[in-house]
């Protein structure tokens, strides 16, 4: 399927076709690319990641506004099983190898995730807003011919969990490991337990004994723990790919612990911030310096135990630059990592909302000490309120009395410091000024896509670069690329029988196309 | 289409088909409802209604097993629009009746909500469960003429609200009243406000003068207000029909505030505590004493500013006891109210988890002095472990791997003292095991039901006593005596071509279809 639809338009007219913008803000003012977008390839290897500092550095690679990145993140907890996680991947030996004589980690910053990164992003500034348009996400298989095809990841009960300590059977400061095994079959992923073990003392090849799990890296001897294979028999538990991690770099230090969210974005842990999402996060160092890591394949909403399903991924990001003079009301003065979907806007509050400024010079340390829900939950509502004021265009009565009949806000995290409370608003709730409609074909037409449209089947066709994605009416997945995904919403026929999406949908798949080789 | 299809089995027959067990707790042992059940109407009237109390009382009903209650539930919100929410509504003027020379209300209770109850149900004794489920809500019309037909609910941005005192605008202390009104048009229901005020102090019949809102029954004098009805314009609140407080009552004291929810109920303010659902509670005083009030239009997680749209709703609900020694491992030493649906078991837990007993002789004050999200979470953390421990036979370390990569915690209020987290858990997770199928004809047939079906328009018909529902393969909402309903989960075909649903759908519907004028 992949090569049999040719692009048509002459070489000529789709130079000139792709200098249209081609990415917005939902409900905004566009902003225009003036260069044709390229796709980076950002491997996962030694000399490409950091671990635990999501702070200011050297980019890795530095792209233009409206650029795709395909970047491969690789979970901290590979060590947790080297056999299906590390030996025979390439990228997971190189970041991973450590011996008596060599340690390919650089620097271990405070934090424990291997973050991919930093990338630049040519032209930003402080004050800017980056948007992280997240086009696609792939676990990555098994390096290990013995289990090939096959992706993993692992949860682990760990002494940073809510419950530790406070467990009913003995030893109550146990740490337990998972190893989760993700069955994909397009629509309908999910994860399945192997088996499960004891985190014993493990001895590192410096020497040093880990009698908890305090350093990543350290490669788990299988011999030193008693598997138990007869663990969550029969559960499934939905796949929900996500990166935990994804972050600009802050001004107030150099040095950033990967661990606690903050205004910034870094370890948010919201599963939301997956495929289809798109991630808005205040610019405050030159170049923006965006890291991507700690890859999720489920987690629940409060990662209660300390982790998720720690995994590893490759995805497809497209990185927009809205610059500070331009931004639309929305993002005017965005002080928090904000989330959108088809459907949602997503605002993040914390424990504290930048505590690298409000904590005084051992904010780092202190931040895990200050822990309140109590905190965040005032932080998300106030961040809330004025986002439905400013970016809404309510007053502050409308938005009071409208979070409090509508908006559902849930526990992010309990595990990471600065913990958090997201605020969901119901784009519905506005109807088509939230959710502005757009004609199918003229949409992706404008943009120097070829449609095709099969009456017998309903089938729709959009062909773009080398891409194709095929969608029928009214469908939640669609094939791009000979391969299944969740539409972010389904096409849907209007009143004149023409194909309709969301202008979400318009601006996210016409990215998605936009990937080349 | 209410009389076109008659009931066609004799009656002695029917008479014995009525004695075949009408419930189950899903995936459980059957409970044996030894009578007929009877319905019964609860109407809301001065004589059947207590105010702010939820404790042990005389019962104004006392039902089977099994028996179904239609029960009329008034908001105590009605005051702040006497011309929509009272006047012409028999009901609602008895209960609101207070002038300087004759107050109807009875005695008044430490809480705010105007509860109907309580109910006492033949045979409950403590250590038993009671099942409530929730067939029907219904608003309840304007009793003017001059709104007939139309449907109205307040929400106030009251002094108990988060951000009360800490608003952006001055004077941050202000309390907002905003009058919603709601559309109803079968399964896409919204609210829109119609206006808001702000409170001024306001004279009640004896002549105190309330300078905040402190004395739910006080009529607001709309002179003494300045009505905005340029508010939330264009803006659509999706309704969420459901009870803010249901409640037996709870041991520990004889009056009981109905504001900070608990082990027993009370104001849980859960939006999924709606049509479809169930809800377990421990009983802990003879006759269970179910009391049902504070109907909510529309809510968000956390019912941040004080409120919900407060509105009146006359339910249809079924109570079947669960005796202790019977009680499958979900039910056993219950020890906080529990809601099932079609998908999801949701944990409700609390800052305590019972406060009654655990903060001394001035529990019910003191309560709203150690509000705490912080201790929610843990509460409802360690409710959600045992519940998958005890009630899905899981070992505590997969329990915990379990809730740390699936389980969804969200806010339930942080206004009602005893603030709230529930923790969802899917029951897609567990399979066939949480979701067990059953053919529909059989189950229905069995109960003694009738079943149609037309190959043309793929229309399922349900008739029982004098009841139909029909429903299309596949659709997700259906009609009830004429009436649109969403469904609790679509009716599919399974591989045979046989029409299949849930075991909770057969439950579900078996009761609302058991339903007798």
């Amino acid at each position: 399927m992949r090569n049999r639809f040719k692009w048509k338009v002459s070489s000529a007219l789709s130079a000139v076709l792709l200098i249209l913008p081609v990415s917005y803000v939902a409900n905004a003012d566009t902003v225009q690319v003036r260069n044709v977008p390229k796709t980076h390839y950002l491997e996962a290897k030694s000399e490409n990641v950091r671990w635990g500092n999501i702070g200011k550095g050297d980019p890795v690679l530095t792209v233009n506004s409206g650029d795709i990145v395909t970047v491969e993140a690789v979970t901290h907890h590979s060590g947790d099983d080297y056999e299906r996680m590390i030996k025979g991947d390439a990228g997971a030996e190189d970041i991973f190898h450590w011996s008596e004589t060599e340690k390919h980690e650089a620097e271990r910053g405070p934090g424990v995730h291997i973050m991919t990164g930093p990338i630049a992003v040519e032209g930003a500034e402080p004050g800017d807003v980056l948007e992280v348009k997240i086009l696609d996400m792939k676990l990555r298989p098994s390096g290990n011919g013995e289990y090939a095809g096959k992706t993993y990841g692992s949860n682990v009960a760990a002494n940073w969990g809510l419950l530790y300590g406070e467990m009913e059977e003995t030893p109550n400061t146990r740490e337990v490991v998972t190893i989760y095994e993700m069955e994909t079959k397009g629509g309908n992923d999910y994860a399945k337990a192997l088996y499960s073990y004891r985190w014993t003392p493990q001895t590192d090849p410096s020497g040093t004994v880990h009698p908890t799990i305090d350093y990543p890296g350290v490669i788990v001897d299988h011999s030193t723990v008693e598997e138990n294979h007869d663990v969550l028999k029969g559960i499934h538990v939905p796949v929900r790919l996500h990166f935990g991690t994804m972050s600009v770099a802050p001004k107030e230090a150099d040095v950033v612990d990967s661990v606690p969210p903050s205004y910034y974005g870094g370890n948010i842990d919201d599963w939301r911030v997956t495929e289809g999402a798109t991630m808005y996060y205040p610019v405050s160092v030159p170049g923006a310096l965006l890291s991507v890591g700690d890859p999720h394949a489920g987690q629940g909403d409060s990662e209660l135990n300390g982790t998720a399903i720690e995994t590893s991924v490759t995805g497809d990001i497209q990185l927009i630059l809205h610059k500070k003079a331009e931004l639309v009301n929305k993002l005017k003065a965005l002080n928090f990592p904000l989330l959108e979907n088809e459907n949602e806007w997503v605002v993040h509050g914390f424990s504290y909302a930048n505590h690298l400024a409000e904590l005084g010079k051992d904010a780092q340390t202190e931040i895990f000490k200050q822990s309140s829900l109590d905190k965040a939950m005032k932080d998300a509502a106030n961040k809330t309120k004025s986002f439905l004021m400013r970016g809404m265009d309510l007053t502050e009565d409308e938005a009071y009395s409208l979070m409090s009949v509508s908006t559902d806000f849930g526990i992010t995290q309990v595990v990471d410091g600065n913990w958090g409370i997201h605020g969901i608003i119901n784009k519905k709730i506005f109807g088509e000024k939230e959710q502005k409609r757009a004609l199918l074909r003229n949409s992706f037409e404008q943009f120097g896509a070829d449609i095709g449209w099969d009456p017998a089947t309903k089938m729709i066709t959009i062909q773009y670069n080398d891409n194709t994605l095929l969608a029928k009416i009214g469908a939640t997945t669609a094939t791009f690329n000979e391969e299944t995904i969740k539409l972010t919403a389904p096409i849907q026929l209007n009143d004149q029988k023409l194909a309709e999406v969301s202008e979400y949908f318009v601006t996210f798949y016409r990215a998605k196309l936009s990937k080349t080789e």
